[in-house]
Parts: structure tokens; sequence; C-alpha cells
């Protein structure tokens, strides 16, 4: 038998004491021990739950418990988890953990002590929630320098664009839905700004390039700028609008962004819809592959912690080498990124010294190609070729006229 | 420094050479020691290939060398690859093989073999080519209990029925075309007829329920009797035809089949063309999970292998443990097995004692939605309720009128 505890018992706490009495027999047969919960910490008592006969207040009782030897954080946010998380791997015990600010911020520290210790941190539940991509990249794709890794990486960001694009509404009323579906929280930020996925597209960068990437250098931007105008054009033009969180290396320069793209159906992302993530991963030798399932969630999130207490328990005295170090990976400016957009202009002659809008997107875009929607009158679409992301900001001063940009990648 | 041997210097053992080549630095980074290749056993010589150094012809050579641990087996086929891969794991050597013959033929002996000897047998590569699907089913998904694997496994079905579906090409020119491009074998038979995709879900069900799945008892029809007309009824139904090779747990029963299926974008598998493969993933926990890229060629399917030859150097008196007994599963017979089938069958008058075809589909079938094909005249097609395979086999024989039936899954 081996003894674990669990830090937090919220919606991931509570889905791991469930996937270890649904699944317990099998997992005990594959991790070749008995795995016992000893210790939940959490500040609320469950008086109604049986969990409650163990429910901890004080982390130091599992931290002086020698019995004690793999943790399970799921409290999520950097503090308190980051100084319990540090100070049980420095006294020996593994920990697996789905909290991704905790490992963007504090991965490759963590990873350090672990392997010091010759124990293990493992965070397969930190990125796509059930979806194996963590360990993949790891382990599975480790005869490949990955050049590139695009992931639809927030749930509810990408319900909200297909409740747009499958029903026509806009973003605050497809925003209102997913919040009384509990797919978005009530302060919904940081999924909708698109912080979440900006966390773990470094997570996930960090990992394929093996250096740190700090997703504070990650240019990011939400889909709050995307309206249902925008989701009739892309229907029109036979594609979707996704959020896209995407690191892509050229020679030895990397570049990563969060953002929202106008993709079409040749794209392995293209059907990933609903709450649904998806990641893409490009290597030099295994050309594309992709991984899909559900980004979030109760289950398939402790689905993905219980994989990870079963690899520490498996792996006591042994570190899972990860490839992540503290050495600092330094981003290209995005400005010097091309890009091609489809962009939105108002027609009102009036807008451009009365000349005719055509004429203006011909002249500064070299675009001959528009795309109008019925009913929608007074402006005009149109994609782009590739364009420097320095000089279409550029562009935009000098063009008053333009409505709504989207970058576009087909 | 770590030798290995490779047998077989055909497409995939060209492929390991130019994979450990081109990433050597990372691969040994990852390794930490540097892999290499000692030996090549081909019956050929390569008098223009730098390789020719290292060709051998005799076995022996490699089983005799004690600094031989690793050895890649990418021959083919059950025989020699058998007799030389169960003496090498006999006699300490750890193997790696893309063969999915062998090991749907002999995986559990040679996983035992291996096991005894504290060492490893490793089939990454013998299914989809590239994409981990392998190592996620044994050490990602350990925390649930699998009740689906359904999986477009075979590139050159996928790609017949892609190019049929796409340039509206009938069966035999798309077949030649897949020939010309080198995607499909002179004698394709082993593909087109589905027995290729049979041993690699019965491979992937053996993993995924832990007991020995022979492919023998998989019911396995191929593509052959798709026609361009189906396609045509497909589109018509914004449907795809796609050849799956699926395994379902219902309770304690199991079912496996080979055979086109037609699926809507509903269908996580439904964007899954051209030559790539896709595998979909159900567990009790974690939910639908989807694994997708190439599922052949030399370079993805080399490093699948390279994947592989790392994890055996990094444990290499160490068995990665493998959810796969020799025990027998008994599959359920698919007679009792319940499908909706797609249907078309003539509208002669004549055929049905002069009945009006409409109402023979009504009486027997309990369908009235017809769905007809602008220029397809003397025919009409529909789709059924679910009706058990038995049934349907008999309802086949009362009516000659039937002219293609495809099975449906949505």
């Amino acid at each position: 038998m081996i003894n674990i505890a669990v830090l937090g018992y919220g919606t991931v706490g509570s889905g791991i004491v469930e996937v270890l009495n649904t699944n317990g027999d099998s997992i005990n047969k594959r991790t070749g021990k008995e795995i016992n919960i000893k210790y939940v910490l959490d500040l609320k008592t469950f008086p109604d739950d049986p969990i409650n006969k163990k429910i901890i207040h004080d982390f130091n009782i599992i931290l002086d418990d020698p019995s004690i030897k793999v943790i399970a954080e799921v409290m999520g946010g950097v503090e308190p988890a980051y100084t319990f998380v540090k100070e049980a791997l420095l006294r020996g015990k593994s920990v697996c953990t789905s909290n991704k600010e905790l490992v963007a911020k504090h991965g490759a520290e963590l990873l350090k002590i672990a392997k010091d210790k010759n124990i293990n941190f493992l965070f397969e539940a930190s990125v796509g929630g059930g979806i194996p991509i963590i360990r993949p990249l790891n382990q599975s794709l480790t005869a490949d320098e990955i050049t590139e890794i695009t992931g639809i990486l927030n749930g509810t960001t990408n319900y909200i664009l297909s409740k747009m694009s499958e029903e026509g509404l806009d973003f605050n009323t497809a925003l209102k839905q997913a919040q009384d579906k509990g797919f978005a929280e009530r302060n919904p930020e940081a999924d909708i700004e698109g912080h979440d996925a900006c966390r773990k597209i470094a997570i996930l960068s960090s990992l394929a390039y093996g250096m740190q990437v700090d997703f504070e250098d990650i240019y990011t931007e939400g889909i709050t700028k995307i309206t249902d105008i925008d989701i009739k054009y892309a229907k029109v033009l036979n594609t979707r609008i996704k959020l896209f969180a995407s690191s892509i290396k050229d020679g030895d320069e990397v570049h990563a962004m969060v953002a929202p793209f106008m993709i079409n159906s040749d794209h392995p992302l293209y059907s990933v819809n609903e709450v649904f993530n998806g990641i893409f991963v490009k290597g030099n030798v295994i050309g594309d592959v992709m991984f899909y399932g559900s980004g979030a969630g109760k289950l398939p999130t402790a689905s993905a912690v219980v994989a990870d207490i079963i690899d520490a328990v498996k792996n006591l005295d042994r570190n899972i080498w990860t490839n992540w170090s503290s050495k600092k990976l330094e981003l290209t400016d995005i400005k010097r990124i091309k890009n091609r957009f489809f962009i939105r202009m108002s027609n009102d002659a009036a807008i451009y010294d009365n000349k005719n809008v055509e004429e203006v997107i011909k002249n500064k875009f070299g675009v001959v190609e528009l795309v109008s929607v019925d009913g929608i009158d007074g402006e005009i679409g149109f994609i782009t070729s590739d364009i420097l992301e320095a000089e279409i900001s550029e562009m935009l001063k000098e063009l008053p006229g333009v409505l709504n940009l989207i970058r576009v990648r087909f």
C-alpha cells in the first residue's frame, strides 16, 4: 500500500477521489500497489461526505508524515501551492499537479528539485485536461526536433466561439450561456483575454524546446473583439475562428502568440469544437501529429492527475527525465513575424477621401478578391497575403476604415 | 555509448539511420548515452551507401555480440522476424519493432519473455506509424477503463476514400492513383480488404483490455465494395465514408470489427483525410480523446521506432509494464451487435412484386426519410434505425433490390 495526500478538495480534488473509487481495482493492478488517500488538505470541512474523516487543515501533518510518498496538488493559483509543492519536493515527496499557473511560473525550478531528489514533479493535467500531451512530448516525440506547437487550449473560449458559429450568437450572449452552463467563470477574464491559454502554451513550449519560456513574454490577444459579424464572414469563407496558442521554431528563433485565427477545414484543429481542446505538434521527422480531448472538467482532469500518481508510485526512487532547463528562451518579437490577415473595412468613401474602398484595398494590400455577406451592408472583407506584424500595425494607423482584423492560417 | 542493431534496411530501416543522423545530438542528450548503430542486417548489400560497412547477413553475429543491448526489427512479416526477436529477447536484448504482423500474432508471448528477462519489447511504430498511441494507452490512460477504440488505421484506404470523395473518382481509378504515388502496393489486398487495419485494432484492443485479442476473430470488411455512387450519397448526406477499425466494450463484452462507416462532422475522425491516421479512444473517466498523424511513411514510422530505442536504452534493466496478458479475450459475435445502416435500393417496382420501393422500405425498415442524388436515377437511399447484424443479414436475403449497404455511426 502507498499513502498519498490530496491538496484541495474542489472540483479536481473530488474528481481524484471519484476516479480512485471507480477504477481502483485496475489502477492498483497497474500500479502494483494499492493507492490509499490518507489525507485531503482543505480549508473547509465536508460533514456529509465520507472524505471528511481524511480532511486536515494543516499542511505540516502531510510534510511530517514519512508514509506520504506522493502528493496531488489541485488547489490552483501560485500561492500557497508553490510553497507547499516546493517544501514537499525538498522533503522527498513526489508531486503531481493540475496547476498551470504554478507550472508555468515555477516549473523549471520544481523539476530541478525533483531531479536532485531523484523523485518526480509531474503535471500532465496542467495542459489540455485529460488529453495526454505532456507525457507524449516528454517520452514519445523524443526522436524529433519540435518545430511547432499550436493548440486550442482553452475550453471556455472554444465553447463561446463554437456557439457564436453554430447559433449565430453575439459574444456577450455566448459568454452568458457559457457561464450559465458552468463552462465559464463569473469573472471570465483569464479565459476570454487568453491568459489561461498563454500559460499553457508557455508550458508546452518550455518542454518542446527544452528551455524556460516565460509566459509574460508571449503576445496575447483574447476573443473579446470577435463579433457575430466576423463569424458570418468566416462562414462565407468556409472557415472557422479559433483561439490559437501557438509557438513556432524557425531555425534558432522561436516566436509565440495567443490570438484568434481564421482556419479552414484543412487544419487538423478545424473540428475541435465546443469545450474540447486540441493540440497540434509538428516535428522535423514525425511530421504533423494532433491530440484531442476534454480540455477541462472534473473527471478528465482527475484522470490525468491519477495517471501521474500511478507514474509517481511506479517511479518512487527514479526521476523521469524532463527536457525543461531554467535557461531562458528569448522569444522573437512578433513584430518581426509575418502573418496573413482577414480584414473588414467600411465601404464609406468619405473615410478614404472619397476614394472607392476597393481601390484603397488594392493599393494598400494588393488584394483584389473581396468578400461580402448577404445582409451586411456598409463594409467589405478580404484576406491579405503575408505581411509583417510591424507593417500591419503601421498600416492600421493610417486606415480608419478598418472594422476588424483576424489572423489567418491557411 | 550504446550499440544497437537494425534488422532490415528497407524504408523504415533506412529511416532509422536518417533520424539518428539528423537528430543525433538531441537524441543522445535525451538518452543520456550516445546511440551507435553497430550492425544492419539485410540480405542485400548497399555499395553506394555509407551504411554498407555495417551491413551483415548473419543474425548470429548480433546475437553473439554482448555489446548489443537493443535491436530494432523493421523487416516486417511474421518470419523470420519472430524467430529473430524471440531469440534476441531470450538472450537479454531489448527489441523495438514496427512489425504489426509480428506484434498482433506473438505480442503477448514476446512481452512475457521481455518481462521475465527484465528488458523491453516495444512496438509504438506497429500502429499508427508516428502517432503516439501505444505509449499513451500504456502509460497515460492508466486511470481509465477503456470502453472504445476506433481508428482510421490504414493510410492507403483512407487516401483512396478521400480521393473518391474529393475528386469523384471511382474505386479503381483512386487505387491506381494511390499505387502511382507509392501509397498503395502493387498487390493492395492487405490494405483494401482491411487485413492491415484488422491487425492494428487487434494490437490496440489487446492493450486496452489487457487480454489477447486474436485478429482472426475480428469481423473484417474492406473498401472494395464502396462505389463512387455511395460517395455521392454520402456528400448529399453531409457525411464521409471511412474505413473504421473499432472495438467497443459494453459491460464485460467486447466486440470488434473492421468495416467502412458513414460518419458526419461531429465525429472526431471526420477530418482525418488523405494518408493520415486517427485513433479515437473513449475512457470511463477521461471521456473522448483522439490521436492524429502520419500513419505510415519512412520518417514518421522511424521516429516512433527511435523513440522506442531511446526508451529501451533508458530502461536497460527495467521492464516497462504493459497490460497485455496471453489470456484470450472471447469477442462477442457481431451478429449480436446492433448498427444503423445506410442502404441504397433499386426503385424498379418489378423487383418488389410491383410494389413501390418507398412502401417496401417503410414496411421493412420503418423508414420514411429517403435520399436521392441528382443525376442518379433508378434507385433511392435511406438510413435505418438500429438493427441487429443478424437481422439485417436475414433481411438482405429477402431483398434483391439492395444495391449497397454501409454502416452508419452518428
